[in-house]
């Protein structure tokens, strides 16, 4: 099944609980855009793409659940829906682009409540259409990066659980792996909120790719000592210098990474670069509950004073001096970044 | 109290048990070196200088319990009760250097059992009080470094639970507070043990210091944003030309500081600099137990798929290059070191 999927018959928007992963598989069913925010704003689903799909059918749980009676209250229905969404996560670029879409596409001179509600749905639902195939393309397009043999590192989780299928930098190693290319994932653990452990290895485990968890702090061990040959990640947002803002740790990884010689790649679909944005430092960056940090529990035991703090940034700035390229639906992107995502937007790559 | 303290009347060895931090200050009682090397193999104690001392008072048990008539006899217990209590942790020179010295301190000639049981508790008691003692200097000498106003990024736990009494980096801002400098910690959690956010957090919260506690991934935000003014760590092994063999997770921390002109410091005793070390890639590194790594839990919920495996090392090896200056007891070690630490070793910095 597809991480995020509309359920036709009641109407509801199907999700996959990623808090409760790797325990449990746990299928939620959403019928409110009010849930479909809390979703994002919980990380039951995360993941840039997958938060900007949950988005556009959030918008179409408003469509179709109003009790609008004319186009004009359904608008209005609609772009509270809309700002409500939007707020659920600040730093993805991907949940206003997807919210843009669907609303953008809607023709307020219809006069058909019922016709406009079945159009934000189909908006919706191609959008999540087009993801998985812009997943695909980018699987394809680095996959050529990798080789037989390689030991990848892989930061927080960008699988089919980060999208609504396939996935952007695990979707690379998947594709990869089904070339017949032989992998060894290092999956690092990324704290606070353990995507690395709880999801990207659960996902290996289903697609028999072998790996190894490590903690965040081991990545640069492994890198000093020359056991990776490349390191992957997606993107939450990318400027048009090419600094990609990702999830808290990747700069430190892409650091020890190009300190060490090892090739880094962001894999990321056009959709979350922000040609608009300068540089990486303009994002404003999201602070998650503390609570993220001190609530960890070993054999029982609380791992902090009852009484500590803690500050919990969720992303990071990733200089574009570290990548060596970045890997998108139109091909790969290599420097200068500046101009050269310009093309891969407007599909002009050579 | 100290972390490591010998209990006369009982002959005991007590210590801190470091793995009920911080929910629970409980003291262990240890009557045979094995129980010493296990404390130390099982990081009941941690820290270069601590499990040092530690190694030291496991021979003191040796001598103090051991069967022996005779002094051939007593020397065969302490043989082998170096040997076991060497193996417990392989990377930390102190150890070693610690059952060295008492060792070498042994007069074989002496023909009364009972006055080689004395000297060998003596000399593991006078190594304890020039740690402490050590640990001051250190202190006093790291403390010229910190500005009030300071924020300070520190790895791992290098505080008095580190030491017998004080600590090394810890020790350091210890001081610069108790000098009415006005300091503010961040204390980034190290996985996979979380001594900072168990340990080092528990003791700045006894000694009145602010901090927060980060993830360990967050390090290069907070450096990014220019909200660090010091990095400062410890270490367990420092080789010749400067490099530093620390907790797992000290190189990246290192060169995130260092990519943006963040002063790094490593705090050590000269015990833990080794002159017969060309460099730090020579030191075999120690793997620990996977379940380090995999046994966390959130909300009671397993964070790793039950299936997982996990690779553990505990240290890293931090290039020179990336140290601004290494704080001994004999003084501060600025580059060249490869000159400055034999200098420091000697007691002839100028």
């Amino acid at each position: 099944m597809r991480t995020i999927e509309w359920d036709a018959r009641s109407s509801e928007l199907r999700l996959i609980d990623q808090r409760m992963l790797p325990e449990e598989l746990k299928i939620a069913s959403l019928s409110e855009p009010r849930q479909a925010a809390e979703a994002i704003r919980d990380m039951m689903v995360r993941g840039a793409p997958a938060i900007g799909i949950t988005g556009a059918f959030g918008l179409a749980l408003a469509a179709i659940h109003s009790k609008a009676r004319t186009t004009k209250e359904l608008r209005i229905d609609l772009e509270e829906a809309a700002s409500l969404l939007r707020e659920a996560r600040p730093t993805a670029v991907n949940l206003g682009w997807a919210l843009d879409q669907v609303m953008d596409e809607i023709d307020w001179e219809e006069s058909s409540c019922d016709k406009l509600r079945i159009a934000v749905l189909s908006s919706a639902q191609k959008l999540a259409d087009e993801d998985v195939a812009t997943n695909r393309r980018m699987a394809e397009n680095g996959a050529v990066l990798i080789d037989d043999g390689d030991t990848i590192l892989h930061h927080c989780n960008t699988g089919a659980l980060a999208a609504v299928d396939w996935g952007t930098a695990l979707g690379v190693i998947r594709t990869a792996h089904e070339q017949g290319k032989r992998i060894h994932v290092l999956v690092d653990e990324t704290r606070p909120r353990l995507q690395g452990s709880r999801l990207t290895a659960w996902e290996l485990q289903q697609y028999h790719i072998p790996y190894h968890i490590i903690s965040d702090n081991a990545a640069g061990f492994f890198l000093q000592s020359g056991k990776v040959n490349k390191v992957l990640f997606g993107g939450d947002r990318v400027a048009a210098n090419g600094d990609v803002v990702n999830k808290i740790g990747t700069y430190m990884l892409a650091l020890a990474a190009h300190d060490n010689a090892v090739p880094v790649y962001a894999v990321v679909p056009t959709s979350s670069i922000d040609l608009s944005l300068a540089s990486g430092e303009l994002v404003p960056i999201e602070e998650r509950d503390p609570n993220e940090v001190l609530s960890l529990k070993v054999e029982g035991r609380a791992t902090a004073p009852r009484e500590a703090t803690a500050l919990n940034p969720a992303f990071d700035i990733t200089p574009y001096r570290l990548l060596t390229a970045i890997v998108t639906e139109n091909g790969i992107v290599y420097p200068p970044f500046l101009e050269n995502l310009g093309k891969a937007v407007n599909g002009n790559l050579k």
